[in-house]
């Protein structure tokens, strides 16, 4: 058997294994009795111990230099690449270190968890400290096993070829544009966008039901994968064996809708990866920036375009049974696109996420580099708070410490939800261009020629690109920041 | 660490890596889209293939020889014994041979499948010979490895210590015995207990709610299990969280609440085992025998009795909101007692079921030691029916190819069925004799008495014991076909 072939059969066994810890993820969040916890805990670190290593043999750096003679081209080159990236990140770190970084990961994720309703930094900060220490020597180690700068190298694993250098140039071209757009955005809200609350009952089954239609009517597969209740939405499982999940609010409807749309564009992306190359690091999807693109495109532009509604808006009434004025279009789609300026990254409309998204990626680099003391880190978060979006948290749990990431060890992920939202929009803007039925189909509720397109351009590309190369591909240029401020202008602005 | 340490630690990790496939089963059974059975079968074969290295470490030789040499002692002693043999069973078998019998095995049960429905018995039987061939084999090479029978090291597996000499002594007499007790059972029943129908409608949903209330009552614990719909109800998942499932059949309530009250024998077996031995050998239930022997202890024994009925049938009234005649407890009580000669095992009652299963054991003895060719297989089962049970299947399907154990290359499992059932009638006779106040306690609706004895005298015993010193222990005495004669004469002669 060749090297390569050896490669490939090896990471075909890590990715069962990882699907396998998948699947009882998601076990966990939906189906698990709580006492299980225990029991659950051990299993999936007895699957990453073996994940681990499997995929720290020695015997794979030499099929890799071996490989690497043996003429790859194409997707067969590429998976290579993406087996040596994924090789170098699991060989970065000292085995000790991962273990450690593990359980304080664990345990500051834990402490967060009680200590934010409770406003108790004190407790927080003291788990976080041996955290971040870690997570910076991580990013240490990393650097010089990748040759990339520090939080790079942290960001190369959700973001493979993005860089702080672009993100500074995307996220100073926005922080130059957002905070006036917002007050634009907010004066003309005010002046142009009044609405009512949506009346009428909107139970649990019939959101249910509705969160199917649209499911279907958008092309995801059932017999694929399922949809449950979680108390945190998120998509799980494995291509081939997608697992979403929502929340019910019976006072808000469309938050759970629009959720079910975010996750169903996740769902799509990995449902459409390419069946031949399902297993291998080149079969994966490309990137968080690119996921959330994929679950954007539909929760904040195709979903909520007028197009959409026309299709979604009665069916809505229908499943509900309801109607009136407040269900009357332009209402409804007021409703769905008001802008606020709030504490919450996780509550914030689409015109201010990007600046509760910039403000972190300010906050952890310096974090990570040690500009920033873990103790400044209240007055540093409120700080620019005020200055980006004009409000100062109340208290400290709505402050800076509202994110599960940080107490998890995670810096380098949050940019690549702006970058997503970014490229999202720039996706949609070629759709429109490159797909001439898109506005006719969409109002039929027929989203075959969008899907066809992002299968063709993103989805069936999988990871045979960077992240700036498949954007380039797809829509014909590099990122465009322009694009974004564009979007937003013409949905808030009416420009 | 020590020797022994390191095997602990060792059969930890495998313990949760074969906790995760249980896991995974599960899922497949209850919660998986249809589609996703190839990535699902992917992951189990992984993680299959892992445990599979992590047991047939040679290592792991080296520490059972110096382990042996540590003086250890009782629960540690045990577990020691239990790890060699675990460790032998699954050295035994080359990896090619595995490897064959999983592909001949999995084909065989897909071909069975299909065939069954069409009484196709040359599909069946060519998908059949490779596979009794290669148990054939294996049995050889269990023999050699086990130093036993080669149908016994196939037995060994299933139930440790238990031999064919012993199932022969046990099914002789009961053979003696039974052909001529159903005659007579039979001759009673038209005689003393016609029955009605009982009337009313037994919907899916309060089934689900009775099955839920008997759970509950019966001390189930669902913060470490739960209970989901399958096509086959089984009881799989881990100990600490274990997941039962059953089927509604609105039509004939009684098969989905006995079945609920099997698998919750089962359950309560899983949830009693020793927590400090969770994840060891010596922790797992003492072989299927004994397994069979909780769910009976339960579905037959237990929750057949009039001290349960006078509890349960009320609770089953109010329930379904039914009353009248047809629901008066004689009446109520003859209906789930009914004798019938019958075709299918699955179906059998409690008098014709172990006919059934020495039938089987019959003839799966003459099929691994060549004295019974495929071939005749269907001349010798209709033969054997018709002496033993005195009906002649009217077709192949309800015949020698009803059931799944053989294609799926499972010989020496059937005689636990009824090893348990016994089991279960001397379990039960002794509690009464024991546990004083059984019978005021079960028609309260309070089961923690017996439950308590259970647990103390079988549950926490776990793998300490072979079989056959656990029932001596439990009981006081050998296992005795007397009780489950005397059983029998007294439920169904009156006697």
């Amino acid at each position: 058997m060749s090297a390569y072939r050896q490669l490939v059969d090896r990471f075909k066994q890590i990715s069962s294994i990882r699907g396998a810890s998948a699947m009882l993820g998601w076990d966990a969040e939906t189906m698990m009795p709580d006492g299980a916890s225990g029991v659950r805990g051990e299993q999936l670190a007895a699957l990453a111990a073996v994940a681990h290593e499997k995929i720290t043999d020695p015997a794979i750096s030499d099929w890799i230099e071996e490989a690497k003679g043996e003429g790859l081209e194409g997707w067969d080159a590429a998976n290579l690449n993406e087996i040596e990236r994924t090789y170098r990140h699991a060989n970065a770190l000292p085995a000790d270190l991962v273990a450690e970084l593990t359980k304080a990961t664990s345990n500051c994720s834990h402490v967060w968890q009680a200590a934010r309703p409770k406003d108790d930094f004190e407790a927080f900060s003291a788990a976080f400290e041996p955290v971040l220490k870690m997570v910076q020597e991580a990013s240490v180690a990393k650097s010089e096993a990748l040759g990339l700068d520090p939080y790079d190298a942290l960001l190369d694993e959700y973001d493979p070829g993005m860089t702080s250098a672009q993100i500074d140039e995307y996220f100073g071209a926005l922080q130059d544009f957002l905070p006036d757009f917002v007050t634009e955005a907010l004066d003309y809200q005010e002046k142009n966008r009044s609405f009512s609350a949506l009346e009428g009952e909107t139970p649990t089954a019939k959101q249910e039901e509705l969160g199917k239609k649209f499911m279907t009517a958008l092309g995801f597969d059932f017999n694929h994968g399922r949809i449950d209740v979680s108390a945190h939405p998120f998509c799980g499982g494995v291509p081939g064996d997608v697992r979403l999940t929502t929340r019910y609010n019976e006072t808000e409807f469309s938050q759970s809708l629009q959720g079910v749309l975010h996750e169903t564009g996740h769902a799509m992306y990995e449902l459409g990866l390419p069946e031949e190359w399902r297993g291998q690091p080149v079969g994966q999807a490309r990137g968080m920036s690119m996921h959330e693109s994929q679950s954007l495109f539909l929760d904040m532009q195709l979903c909520r375009s007028d197009e959409f509604f026309a299709y979604s808006l009665p069916v809505i009434r229908e499943t509900f049974g309801v109607g009136g004025e407040t269900w009357e279009a332009e209402n409804f789609k007021r409703s769905l696109l008001k802008v606020e300026r709030g504490l919450i990254r996780v509550d914030a409309d689409e015109v201010t996420y990007p600046l509760h998204v910039m403000l972190r990626y300010r906050l952890e680099k310096a974090l990570l580099s040690g500009d920033l003391q873990i103790a400044d880190m209240e007055a540093a978060w409120n700080d620019e708070m005020k200055k980006s979006i004009g409000v100062v948290p109340d208290r400290i749990g709505n402050g800076c410490m509202q994110d599960i990431h940080w107490p998890s060890g995670i810096i380098g992920y949050f940019p690549t939800y702006t970058i997503g939202a970014m490229i999202a929009a720039q996706l949609f803007d070629t759709v429109k261009n490159q797909v001439p039925t898109w506005a006719d189909d969409v109002q039929k509720g027929d989203f075959s020629s969008i899907f066809k397109w992002l299968r063709e351009n993103v989805h069936h590309k999988a990871s045979l690109y960077s992240t700036p190369e498949l954007i380039t591909q797809a829509t014909g240029k590099p990122l465009d920041v322009e694009v974004f401020k564009k979007h937003l202008q013409t949905r808030y602005l009416g420009a």
